[in-house]
């Protein structure tokens, strides 16, 4: 605890993701006062056909 | 805002996808008054084995 | 199948649930080919102070 | 209703699975007194550079 | 790991929130060979006026 | 996008939250290179009744 998924667009390398997971596990630690060691990340890839925004998939735009 | 989440059986084409997402993002703005370009749209897709109703994987029956 | 979850902020009405509950399966139902009775809707309701948007609450905007 | 949403490392075999379907559905259907029917379960996998414990992705340790 | 989230209607009873919650983490612990102390489980209520199948309120129902 | 949801157990203070919400977006923004105006966050509130680790309540520990 705390539980954090981050979804974003599918594309970013290994380093990326390493690197969020370092850096929002440390804001996460920070603000809300919780051991690093009980901080979890869910990282989520979205294809571009499966993320719409205004009424149009991402993929069409 | 508003955020909306449809998880599925895999399997639909592109065509479907893109209708989805365009009526649902209508649907959603008329109804509770939010502009066509806040509303986002997640598409989800289920494999049959990782689905299961009544104590069974769909990938079963 | 298909379940939708809809994500917004707090404060709207019954009528409009309701309304957001109908179209939206109509929607989801018409464009994938399901049945209106397989069509599951979730509503989530956010507070003001649990959403934030380029690093700002919105419940200090 | 209820929905069952178990969110586990990617590797389970498919016999794995099915007996999990299985047991949760049973195990939940007798503690909150639901009919097995409606008992609904997604299971979703995450790849191991998805998923980070303190600060650390899982595929780095 | 694994993360189970159980939602379902709200009313439950404190007795069978505990008892959902041991039984959910043996049946996961015991079908995909995981260890009991890292299963994890949230729960999530769902009011009445929350949750539509085939485009109607369970509230309206 | 990204789309950031953090959930914990209730009971943190609106100061906590904000710094939260600031630090996590800064942290994903720099990170996975998305600029700051398009990192959402969503904060989940957890009862201690609707948590459990290891099959049990953590409201019972």
């Amino acid at each position: 605890m705390p539980y954090v998924t981050v979804k974003m667009l599918e594309g970013r390398t290994e380093e990326q993701k390493r690197a969020l997971v370092e850096k929002v596990t440390a804001a996460v630690s920070e603000t809300v006062n919780a051991p690093v060691e009980n901080v979890v990340v869910f990282i989520e890839d979205m294809p571009k056909n499966h993320y719409g925004v205004a009424g149009k998939l991402f993929s069409d735009k």
